[in-house]
Parts: structure tokens; sequence; C-alpha cells
């Protein structure tokens, strides 16, 4: 017996794997192994999840947190709101398309928006280095007015605490948002069906390579900027115009294929994914290619995927193509009852891989 | 005239200074004049209103905000919502009473109770090091997670980063959270008037104190933990008891002397305050002895101060003393029409003296 167990791990196909990781998204009770946090455990893998898993939802429980989507859902005060937060570490605090400020603004904004809901209100924690430049600051406040005014929000509340020099790498900011939904079903993995859609809104990948660059470690240079952008007016117009939308998800940290991988899990049914159908633009292909990494695993932060009922495929299409936002959505793809919690990719060659969940993001805060 | 305006803050008066300052905070407009941020810019004085004024307010502008309150009070979906957010940097991580969870939990609740709101639920933002025990985040969760259930609160949605070795001294917490409330006014130093009595809940400056004994910086050993809890029951006590509660103010950073002269600021009105009648425990002032400091600065995080109309004091009295978390609530001085702006203290010694904003907090990283 000690024999086998200690052999297992080492002898299991990539098959067995596979099934073990659905079994244990299906069971709800991911193992974490390591003693103590790793890079990896804030990157959006397969590690952040397991840390969500046996800590988080494990110490709080509740429905709303169970569901694991972009934000809660609840009823408070006989009103349905959408409640949500995000932490942002991302370095260079400033890069082409945008800032620690406006990513911060746009990532809250769009976590209530992937909740269906109407972002009414957000608050602003930051956590200032001692030292960091004052004008720095209003440059990032002043990108957060002008981020929240485009989303039609207020900044309504706040707080500042000020660490030690070498700490918190300048600054750090978490938002928190407040939304309200009159959508009578809540959107979720539990309403995917197979033959539903897929779509992807736009070029994928363009945040975390316009990071790598800004950091320099990516010796090129590309007429790139950051998507960061609020998703409120597309997503509004794609809820008006189909009805059959199952569930909504902002392709940030880990990118589409992180995304895909949640939702299969979270619907158990499968997804196919055709590579050739994504929207990639051919700079970010290139970097990646430099970089050793799929741009499928790159963090976007104003491009979301949609999953789609098929009835409501054209006309989910052509009202997000409408959008200057969204002008480039695609269909990329499809849900089947075969292979469920899994992702396959029919690739540009004719093959199919499974794209599986990483362990922790290939480009570290990116966020 | 260059002389002058060279010459003048040399020459400036207390009474000058004072004057000023009550200006400043009248047109609102106080002046930042470090380029860099400071240790000072966190720690609830004189600097943070500068850097909060100047920066933040400046950035967001809009009435929920300029109200600065312990949380925001707005209208969502036809309902009253309060909103709040509080970040925690608190060194050390667990110490005599609470750790950064409970602490993190009892804060924002407390933040939505002196709203005069219900406390409905709570996210939380994660930003962990690299190399943090496992065991310690387990830890952390469970007490905040206790917090939550003694206050009636769930933690709906959260986030998790994770930065560098080096960074972020282990863990960094951020909690927002959403109330509600059908209280036709809202609380508010506006509210306020000459008479009113000034309560304080409890003993002062024991959370403050607390940690300054855990970081090892006083060579005393004594009986006292952090003050740390959820005041959501003894404060729908006291709004059921009182209908003439004018406002209340959690006595965190900077403690009661700092509330204090942020409501004399914002009501235009002086506030007197007898030091005989401050609840103080003798281990909190001899500590505060040792470490050269008044008690009416030091940080509380379970105690807030409530301005009540003179014909309810009795009432408001009775109805916090008959709980256990305020049993020992005072009345500890008075609103006045003379001295708008101004906090004075009546000495044990019969004198009297200014109780002004320190620029900064005297224990950094107290919360």
């Amino acid at each position: 017996m000690t024999v086998d167990r200690a052999a297992r791990p080492a002898a299991a196909s990539r098959e067995e794997q596979v099934l073990e990781r659905i079994e244990r998204a299906r069971t709800r009770r991911p193992r974490i192994t390591q003693e103590r946090i790793t890079l990896a455990h804030g990157a959006g893998g397969s590690a952040t999840h397991a840390l969500i898993e046996s800590v988080f939802v494990e110490a709080f429980r509740n429905p709303e947190l169970e569901a694991l989507g972009d934000g809660a859902v609840l009823e408070a005060g006989g009103r349905r709101l959408a409640f949500t937060t995000d932490a942002f570490v991302v370095t260079p605090l400033f890069f082409p398309g945008g800032d620690i400020g406006d990513l911060a603004v746009n990532g809250t904004v769009n976590d209530l928006v992937m909740c269906g809901a109407r972002p009414v209100c957000l608050s602003a924690g930051f956590i200032l280095e001692e030292g960091f430049p004052v004008a720095d600051l209003r440059r990032i406040t002043a990108s957060m007015a002008a981020a929240a005014r485009r989303a039609g929000v207020r900044v309504v509340t706040g707080d500042t605490k000020v660490v030690q020099r070498g700490k918190a790498d300048g600054c750090y900011v978490t938002t928190s948002g407040v939304g309200v939904t009159d959508r009578p079903s809540v959107l979720g993995p539990s309403r995917m069906r197979p033959g539903d859609v897929v779509i992807v809104s736009g070029p994928i990948g363009e945040h975390g390579v316009t990071i790598m660059i800004a950091r320099g470690e990516l010796d090129i240079e590309a007429d790139l900027a950051s998507d960061t952008a609020p998703l409120h007016e597309p997503v509004a117009a794609l809820l008006e115009a189909a009805p059959g939308v199952r569930v909504l998800r902002d392709a940030t940290r880990g990118g589409v294929a992180t995304v895909l991988n949640e939702l299969a899990a979270a619907a158990r049914l499968g997804v196919v994914v055709r590579e050739a159908a994504i929207p990639v633009r051919p700079v970010v292909n290139g970097a990646c290619e430099l970089l050793g990494i799929d741009p499928l695993y790159v963090a976007c932060e104003g491009r979301f995927v949609a999953v789609v009922a098929s009835r409501d495929a054209d006309a989910a299409l052509a009202a997000l193509r409408a959008h200057p936002l969204t002008a480039e959505a695609a269909i990329v793809g499809r849900v089947t009852a075969d292979n469920p919690g899994m992702v396959l990719l029919d690739t540009a060659f004719g093959g199919t891989r499974v794209v599986d969940m990483l362990v922790g993001d290939p480009l570290p805060r990116i966020c």
C-alpha cells in the first residue's frame, strides 16, 4: 500500500491528473499542500483556487461566496445588490494605456458588470509606502476619477494607510464596488447548457503583454497599450439583445484559458474552442512566443467571456460588434456534454489538445 | 510685504495657529505641503486630513465622500445603504485580545454601525507576502469568521494578491462593508447643537497600548488586551433609547481627541471636555506616561464617541450601561457655541487647555 501510494502521483497519466482535478473541483475540497504562501497563490490559477477553497471558503462558508463569481449577488433591504472587491499590486504603477488607478476602477466596475449589475458606487483603500511622491498619488487619483466618470460611478468612501519605506512598492489600491440589478435570475455557470456558444469580446492578452514590455522584460518595442476599459456599455447592450446570456466572466488573471476552466469545472460541462477563432493581435502573439507563454493565459483588463444560448448567438455578436470596445468580438467555441470539466482546443494545425488550468500565472503582479 | 509673509508663520501665536486651522477646516482647502508621503499621512491626524482633502476629495468630489464620516450613506435602487472600507496594516498581526482578522471585521462593522446602519455583508481583500505561513492565514480567517458571526454579517466576496518577499509584512487586509438603514435622517456633525452632551462609550486607549506592549516597545507586563469588538448591539440600543443622537464616531486612529476635533471643526461648534470624567484604566495611564503620550490620542477599536441632545442624555447613558461592551460609558463633556472648531479640556488640576489635532499619530501601524 505504501509503495502504491508513493508511486501513484508519478505514474498518473495526464488523463488521470485531469480527472483528479475535476473530482477536486466537484467535491470542492482542493488541497493546499504548501505550508507557505507562494507567488502562485496570488496568480489566479489552480494554486489560487486551492487557497480560496481550502482557506477562505472553508472559513467564511456562505452561498454568495461559494458561487465564486466575479462578485457576490445578494438581497439587502429588499434589493438585489452586487458587491465585489479587488486588490491591485501591479508593477509598474504606470504603463501604456493606464495606471493602477484606472485599472482598479475598471476592474471593480467590470466585476459588477459581469454579475449583470449596474455599478453605483466604489470605495478605495490605499496602502502607501513612506516616501511615495504625492504627485504620483495625484496622478493615480485623477486617473481613478476619470475612469469613475466614464463608468458613471462615484468613489464615495476610502481609507489610507502608510507603511514604512521598502514596503508596498509605492502604492497598493483595493477597490470595492456596489451595484444594483433587476435581473430576475442570477447569471452563473449553472445556467450553461450543451450547445451554448462561447464568445470572447475582443483581442486577448494586451494588458499582460503591455505590462511585461513596460517592465523592460521584453527587448521589443511595440505599439501596444493595456486594454483596461469599463465594460458596462457593451454588456448592457448584450444583455438587452440576448436574453439567453448564461454567464459573463472578465478574463483577468489567468486569461481566457483560466476563465474557461473555471466555467467548465463549475458547470460540469466541456468546452471546445477553435484556436483560429480566438482574436489575438500579431504583436501579442509575437511577444508571447518570445516569452514562451500561451496568449490564452495572459491577463486582459477589458475583455470578457460570454456563454450564450445558441439561438441568441447572432444577436449577441451583433450587439457586441456595434460597440467600439467589443467591435472584434468573436464566437470562439461551444459548450459540450462530453469531457465535463475540460477545455479542449482545436488547434490551427488540425489537432486537439487539453487547455488545463496553470498552477500559477506565467506573469506575476500583472494587476 | 515679502518680509511680512515670511515672518508671519514664526511669529504666529498659538491662538492664531488655531484660528488658521479652523479657517482651513471651514474652507475645506487644507494644504499638503510635503512632496512625499510620510508615516504621518496614514496616522489619522491633521496630515491625514490634509491628504484626504487635498488629494482624494479634490479628485473624487461628491457629497457622500465630502461628508467624511466613517462611511458613505447613499441611495441605491431605492434603498438607503451605508458603504465603508478600511485597510489594515497593524503590526504585529497577532496581539492580546485579537489579530488583524477580527480587527478588520470589527472595524468595518463599526464604521457601518456609526453611520446608523445595520451591517449586512463584508468583502475581504488580502495582500499576502510570499513565504507567509498558511497556518497564520488560517488563524486570521478563522478569527474573521468568528467576528463576522458575532456581528451577524457574512463575508461574501474577496480577493487575494501575493507580493514578493520583504513586501507587505506578511499580510495586509482591506475590508469593505455594506449596511442598510431605515433612519429617515443621516447622522452627522451638522446635527450637533450647543448644549448637546458628549459621551465616550468606555475606557479609552486599550487597543493602542496593547499593540505597543505586544511590540516590546514598552518594558512592562500588563494585564491588558485590545478593546476590539463589534458595536452593533449597544449602538442599536442607544439609537432606540435616544432619538436625539446627533452623531456617532468610533475612536480609532488618533483616538478620542482626533474625533472631537473632527466633530468640532465640521460642526463649527466648540467642545469642552472634563478630564476627570474620561474613563481610562490606570494601566493605560501608566503606559502612556512611560511613552510620553496623552491617552486621549491613543486608538481604540471598540469605543466610540456619541453626541446626544441633552434631553436624551440620561436615557442614552442608561441604554449604553446596560450592555457589557459599554458598561463604563460616561458623559465627558458638552458642545458649546463658544470657541467654534476648538476642543478644550478642563484638566484635573482646575486649568483649561486646548486639545489640538496632532499632525500624526504617536503610535504608527496601530490598525
